[in-house]
């Protein structure tokens, strides 16, 4: 999990959770990476210049853990992967003031145009489910659906989680049900309760002088906090006691451990919500 | 220009500005479109899966021309470029609603490790100042400066805007000086004189019949604007009587045609400012 850098020395300090605490995994994440884009790099090798790697900006969108493409025979890359079926697709998200700080994937294999009636189908399904504006020119005779068939995937997280994913784990998982709902639940969280996040640290982690935490992540397995401490500020996670779907699991875990925190810290009040 | 595609009916009726206007080159959209943006996808053959080409997301900086990295050794792509040093970087901007409106550009090139103390501080100057953060590892053992010698360009401007730009005219071109102002100005031009851009659409071009006019875009060389007609929306463009190099050349140039399109449509009022 280490990229081999010299890491600053607050990052060895002695965690203030359980560090077994159920996390995705890179599969997982990258997995749940590319069902959040719809928009990547395509590395194609190049006819002219012959041989160099060619980048090219392509719309996408997933069959199961395969890319989809609809693309012309007039542009470069189609050309490219007409003569050398060895591909990627770089798929990236942004946001983060550090640029490197953002989590990536890249997918290697080889793109195939897609045969067959019922196979055409779905992927125009998949595709246009993704793209509703494509369907302007899915019908035009010089475009056409690819499949990249993934064959080799390296996922980089953010600095220091990065590693190639073998495939069948790649294939085997799914995407996190809860990622289109993660923006919410923090807003939520952050704004209406902030005191119970608070709770849930000083019951159930080693950060017991917490002054404010904020939710800076949700997954299926959990949540991550960033704590205010009187050494600084200190990352912190906390698992659901079952994996959840939704948001209405979201919320009844979220209240089981606030009830659980406050019992814990010997309180009574309720903060149900 | 065209990319052959059938055309929606509407882009073909007949302008309703001078064509022959001066508009940025596509070397010089190329070479403002990598200016602006320090992150993009760079493009290797892998050396695992041998001979596959590899996207992955860097930081990049100009040094004139030429893009420089500051990447580690410890990274895929610096391995592989360490096997063969062909590769492509795609610098891509975002923003518009539609993906593939936007503007990208594939250069492609050998990319090799700066050598000698002048060139490496020139280097480290450029990629310092794109990436101010980047100096606290900067002198990490395992980081190196690498250039990229643009051999080809490919720049695709959007639909229907692309071509293979010559390198010599790539490495002439000059990032175009009112970029980073543009959005300024439109702020300006639209919030406080939209009656402005009317009276130039008026009395310059045949939209003699304009509702509403918006400034879209602006460069060296003029400014392009979306005018409503009784026909629906109509895209214009205006060239300045000379090429401007910051935001006071292009207040005096605006000042001068506004006073000139009052003058042509016989009015005297004062729309300074």
């Amino acid at each position: 999990m280490s990229d081999g850098h010299v890491r600053p020395a607050g990052e060895s300090e002695e965690p203030l959770y359980d560090v077994n605490v159920r996390t995705p995994t890179h599969a997982e994440r990258a997995r749940t990476l590319a069902a959040t884009f719809g928009t990547a790099t395509l590395c194609t090798i190049a006819r002219d210049p012959a041989g160099f790697p060619y980048g090219s900006l392509v719309t996408f969108a997933l069959d199961g853990p395969d890319p989809i493409f609809l693309i012309s025979e007039l542009a470069e890359h189609t050309r490219n992967l007409r003569t050398d079926s060895r591909c990627s697709l770089l798929i990236a998200e942004g946001g983060k003031e550090d640029p490197l700080a953002n989590a990536r994937l890249t997918l290697l294999g080889r793109c195939a145009t897609v045969h067959g009636e019922e196979e055409r189908e779905r992927a125009k399904h998949a595709f246009c489910t993704r793209h509703p504006t494509a369907g302007y020119y899915v019908d035009y005779k010089d475009f056409s659906f690819w499949k990249l068939g993934v064959e080799a995937v390296r996922y980089i997280g953010g600095y220091g989680r990065m590693s190639w994913v073998a495939v069948e784990e790649w294939r085997a998982s799914e995407p996190d049900p809860i990622a289109p709902h993660g923006d919410a639940i923090l807003r939520h969280m952050n704004q209406d309760h902030p005191a119970v996040m608070a709770d849930c640290c000083r019951a159930f982690t080693k950060a017991t002088d917490v002054t404010a935490a904020t939710m800076t992540a949700v997954d299926r397995y959990g949540f991550e906090i960033s704590v205010q401490t009187r050494k600084g500020p200190r990352p912190i996670r906390l698992g659901f006691a079952q994996p959840i779907a939704s948001p209405a699991d979201a919320r009844r875990e979220l209240v089981a451990m606030a009830t659980r925190a406050r019992e814990s810290l010997g309180r009574s009040e309720d903060h149900r919500g």
